[in-house]
């Protein structure tokens, strides 16, 4: 199921922290000594703030999670944090779904051809619409109805289900509720929601409506990680295109779902691919 | 000068008011009848607002002068607003600019070109920096600094000038003061601004700063009419450029003055053809 | 299911001829004296050749089907070709697949969308793939196996199929079969065929390669009407991307899927809602 | 007038050769070794070629004219190709124009803004049109002309010029004349070219003419290389803008002309970068 991985198990490190000389020799050199094949490397310096990120991957020639436990170790001790992911281990995804459908299909679609290096465990929604053709792809569909008094309580059952399901990730593929931040905070996994507009412009509710009513020549689409602030997280992707006085906002529902789709995919494979490394409210992407 | 227009004079009519049925046949008839050439005719309606809109372009066998004034009245007899521009009068524009320079030079580059049907005949700054520039195109320049104290006075001198000179199209090229509600009350014509970001996003001061630190993925620029209000008049066109986080505010401002300089090229001409029709907040342009 | 149309029944007219005075009048009196209310009407003269293009919609106060022949042989009568489609007689369509899914599964999920005013009468396949997602949605699936002797064959049966569907288009969905000139002509409809390149780049076979092996910045995908000269048919919409040194050839071959996607649906739609006008080897398309 | 370098002097190594073990530390090793701080380093591999390509970009400790030498040595001895600029040493640009002014004033422009890490030392014209503006610019502007008889001998006194001038880049903004084999193998430096087409489509003379006539919804430009067979040369950077059926070839050329500048100004100023390394007959742009 996943076209993407190469035939080899690599490691994939994000590290960032203070910058300082040498660390694109340090790292390499410490690769390099364990007969281990960068393959890619990629740095950048944020000159302001005085940090530097890289992202790197490698074959290692010895067992992967000693050399994961070892590289993290090394990283630490230069003042440095960082992530580690194996090529070979691959991320869990949980799929958040309303009745909205565009986007589920089209992220199932992929998945099926190999877009995504992941297991897709389970689907999680407050409507029964998308059980067919959940179950069609074969995935386990969970149904949660989600209701003003009944909030808390399918957010206590939500998280039980992304722990059982060990997840480690969620992506909201049109998933109509706002996530608490008690949730952000139990669910112990990141959190990628698609928003159907250019953010900042038009956060909220019906950015469609609001874009048709201040008179826009382009409409957007805005993939960012969830935070406890609505529409305001790190965002990983954005697109846009363009609209005129002729396209009601129907027409802006629909012309916008293009955009979702493909904007959404490319986050969640970018953040897949390890390419991601959040810092303050931004993000690094090492595409 | 004029590249644009056509070898024999036309007549350009915007209308608009309560949609009613016939209005297209009617329209054509009147001119047909005289024995006017439709050149191009474009019709919009918004079925939310029961508003009919329509330009229409024409061939008349008469005198111009008069048939405009009759026209006028026939589609006011229909309970239409109607505004006519004639081919073989070119409309004033006065050119507003400050320091910077890529959008003003970029304009006059165009303007020499000949892809504006109108007339170049002032350039008003608070500076002098760009003087030489406008004069090796051979336009009179006009300095009137702008000071906490002097502002009054300052818009009252270029009302002054926009009146002698008798302009029909104010085009601020990067100038970077507001203009006061006073001013766009009396100044007698309409104002396009070009604004630095994808609006509604990034209203007001440093937009690109604040593009910078919001962490977005693509920057825009918008031209929209310019209201008592900051950076809220009815946008007439935007287009956006991919960033990363590679691009430092620097990188993106340089970035961006490709978009400014075609953003607020494109809206001129249009605005120029007599293309674009104001209803609300909003535009309706028949490209 | 199909959500596009609107309450009334409207007749749209696609007509095309020698360019004449009185024509807008003409057509527009022609339905305003039968009560007829013109919702959308569009011109455009290629001056060049002297052709005059229209497309016109309206709700007929009488019986659609009468006005259609009148309005018809009115049309005929000043010396234009026309079309008129009826929106309460919904285009019955059939998709040619191969093992390619993509295209395929993401035209039919908008076509449960509503996106498609259309009919989804049957799916033709040269192989097997695709039968289990055809029959999800509900639809008759057809298997017509293609070898080299049994070209012609599979051909006769297609189009024998075709008739007894009363096809009005045919759209292959990453068909990856070549139509013969036979097929075209016998078939009875117009034949919308996706190739994976910005056409006339890269006609053939293996687009993406010859792209990766030529070293472009941009892919591209081409939707057009195919004729009898393979990948050289009236465009109707185009789209790029931008690629790098990074991407691979199954780079390509990925990210170039959004393209075939979109591009094709929208070309698809804008047919269904006769807004396409093939003249020459060319089209107007009033969007 | 060169807003983009750093502060501090730089190298800037381009290399590219068989791909081996530990070439990402021996490089970087090196350089930390002499003290000196990479600020940005960039790999690539070609997989299937199995060729490695870096850019690696360091402040030196010691004098850079030395270490220039010895880093290259360093890197001819692990059998890589090596190209290495100093920032403090800025390279010479020669422009080749004819009467289309469009792309040569704004390149101007923007070199007076800074944009180009450049100096530009002369102006090469067969025609007199942009003398004036050349000059308002302070710049040599050296008319030669060149006819059918005449062509040979303009060369070698072009040639002539850009020897004298020490000419390290020659960038040809709209100059309508093919360059020779000979001019090529003789001029002594790259020669960077726009192409008002999407590259292969619509190669040698009036591209839009072609565009045109074969219908595409998109019209392209393309920065490249120039090399001895025609609109053939590595490409740079490639983009697109949407045009219609209303669009006849004048509004095509009108349209092309911000693609062109764009475009062109973006390919020379990767390459005043050091960004660009040709293999092939393709390009790895570390942008």
């Amino acid at each position: 199921m996943n076209a993407a991985s190469p035939a080899k198990p690599t490691l994939v490190a994000l590290l960032h922290g203070p910058d300082q000389p040498g660390l694109v020799a340090k790292t390499a050199n410490w690769i390099y000594e364990r007969d281990g094949n960068i393959l890619h490397a990629d740095q950048h310096r944020d000159d302001e703030a005085g940090i530097f990120f890289q992202r790197i991957e490698w074959e290692a020639a010895g067992a992967t999670e000693g050399e994961k436990e070892d590289f993290s170790s090394f990283v630490k001790a230069l003042g440095m944090k960082v992530s580690i992911a194996q090529s070979n281990v691959l991320p869990r995804v949980a799929l958040f779904v309303s009745k909205i459908e565009h986007c589920f299909v089209d992220f199932l679609a992929r998945w099926k051809m190999g877009d995504f290096p992941a297991e897709l465990v389970c689907v999680i929604s407050n409507h029964t619409e998308l059980r067919s053709i959940t179950e069609y792809y074969g995935l386990p569909f969970h149904h949660i109805p989600v209701g003003k008094e009944t909030k808390k309580e399918a957010e206590n059952s939500q998280v039980s289900l992304l722990r059982d399901y060990k997840v480690d990730l969620v992506v909201m593929a049109r998933y109509m509720q706002v996530l608490s931040a008690d949730f952000l905070a139990t669910c112990g996994c990141p959190v990628i929601n698609i928003h159907h507009s250019f953010l900042p412009a038009f956060a909220g509710a019906k950015p469609y409506h609001q874009a048709h009513s201040r008179g826009v020549k382009l409409i957007g689409a805005t993939a960012h990680y969830a935070t406890a602030v609505l529409d305001d997280g790190p965002i990983i992707q954005q697109d846009v295109s363009p609209v005129n006085h002729r396209h009601s906002v129907r027409d802006l529902v629909r012309r916008g779902r293009d955009l979702e789709k493909s904007v959404l995919a490319q986050a969640v494979r970018w953040h897949l691919e390890h390419r991601v490394l959040v810092y303050g409210n931004k993000t690094v992407v090492f595409d």
